[in-house]
């Protein structure tokens, strides 16, 4: 008999909440914090602990599934056929170390590179961000209807304040053209959550110009269900097998985005 | 009978909870959005409801006491001789209007001038940040122990993208340096919550060139009994009459932020 995916998603749920459970016990006792690509780049035990514990339950329950992670515990994989698992055990490590708060479990499962199941866990609130293809966008089991969309004058734009000051970064001055255009910025630190505020309406656009698919491999299917738009910076489909930039909003802004800032932004 | 500081902040904390109950019935119902200043400084008829129901109970209960408010209802002062209640009514009314949550209402009693008790309430988490001068620093009734400081390459720093990118400003390019220094940006949109979030460690530092005695007036009180320091960008004592620029941080890096990038800023 096949697994649906509705059976997919509420196993992939109920990992979910219990790795959350694990990593709030964990937020008790001292961890080991390292620096993986830059001192600003953090990985810790947890994160580590966390990714293992997805692998070793998928890899006994669905060994004909693939996966990807971003502590790179599986072998890297060349290509996306059958049934991916794409999975940050912690996005937003920094808030994890800082904050002990705003941080997300992002799953991502895709069929042939094709966005299946999302889920995107703020551990610590309990808000569960959730979708599956063709059903729709959930938070916590509730249904949302699209949100209706802005003009960029009255958008809220999450991004972070770190691209708008990276002076060797060649499309940093069209960010600050859409930071000096829109109604506002937000930061919060994580992109599984920006992406999932975008899908919820609490942010009108996620902009972000280096992101690995680990980051947004959940989110992507929460914006795709929401009905909005998720794409490289020059309109191109994400890959989910290399990092680069994204841009998601509602597909207006997506359009005005793209067309006027953002298309000249590398692809990956 | 003298009223008790104690008793003022339990008073205090009983109207926050009743108005912050309003305001989540108000959310349930459209309501009037006007634009102040400028297009993207927002006011709705929430917000001047909330003033009115704080000034109302205030000169009813405490006739002697003066007010001072974002939306005016009460005659602007000019001394700050007395107790005075200085109330953000709704602090980050661009996340009220677009996200429904993420503000706060901002409530600081003063005497002569000094900080006596300081409450910020993220009304939709139900977070309660709050202090009385000499007795320490809480959130909902959990006393907090003062975070450690970290230094500036180590610090996760409060500021809008919106000032980053602000050309006519002139302690801009120092605002940048800053967010090239340090570990990471964040930007919430709520003035009062960021000042919190520094009393409580999840940020290090929070940055802003220009806010209102009624933006910072619960938050300093906060941060004061958290063991941090809030001044002028030049190191200068906050005016609670005059609008101006703010850091608050722990006071070693306070000293860092000021002394190293923003002194050169202006006073008010």
């Amino acid at each position: 008999m096949e697994t649906t995916w509705v059976e997919l998603e509420r196993q992939a749920r109920a990992w979910i909440v219990e790795a959350g459970d694990a990593i709030k016990q964990a937020l008790h006792r001292p961890f080991h914090i390292d620096a993986k690509s830059g001192p600003n780049d953090l990985v810790t035990d947890v994160d580590k602990s966390t990714e293992s514990f997805f692998y070793d339950n998928i890899v006994a329950t669905y060994p004909t599934h693939h996966f990807l992670g971003e502590e790179g515990i599986a072998d890297r994989l060349d290509t996306l056929d059958g049934i991916v698992w794409i999975i940050d055990p912690i996005d937003g490590t920094m808030n994890f170390v800082h904050q002990k708060r705003n941080f997300a479990i992002s799953v991502g499962i895709y069929e042939n590179g094709k966005g299946k199941v999302g889920l995107v866990y703020d551990v610590m609130s309990g808000e569960l961000f959730h979708a599956i293809e063709g059903v729709g966008f959930f938070i916590n089991d509730r249904k949302q209807s699209p949100a209706k969309g802005n003009e960029l004058a009255q958008s809220v734009i999450g991004i972070n304040g770190n691209w708008l000051v990276k002076d060797n970064l060649p499309i940093q001055p069209d960010l600050v053209d859409i930071a000096k255009t829109c109604r506002g910025t937000r930061s919060y630190g994580s992109a599984a959550l920006e992406m999932a505020y975008v899908a919820s309406g609490l942010l009108d656009a996620y902009i972000s110009p280096k992101l690995s698919p680990w980051d947004y491999a959940g989110g992507a299917v929460l914006l795709q269900e929401a009905g909005c738009k998720t794409t490289r910076f020059n309109g191109e489909a994400l890959s989910l097998l290399e990092r680069g930039s994204i841009v998601a909003a509602k597909p207006s802004l997506h359009e005005t985005l793209v067309s006027t800032y953002l298309h000249k932004g590398e692809s990956t």
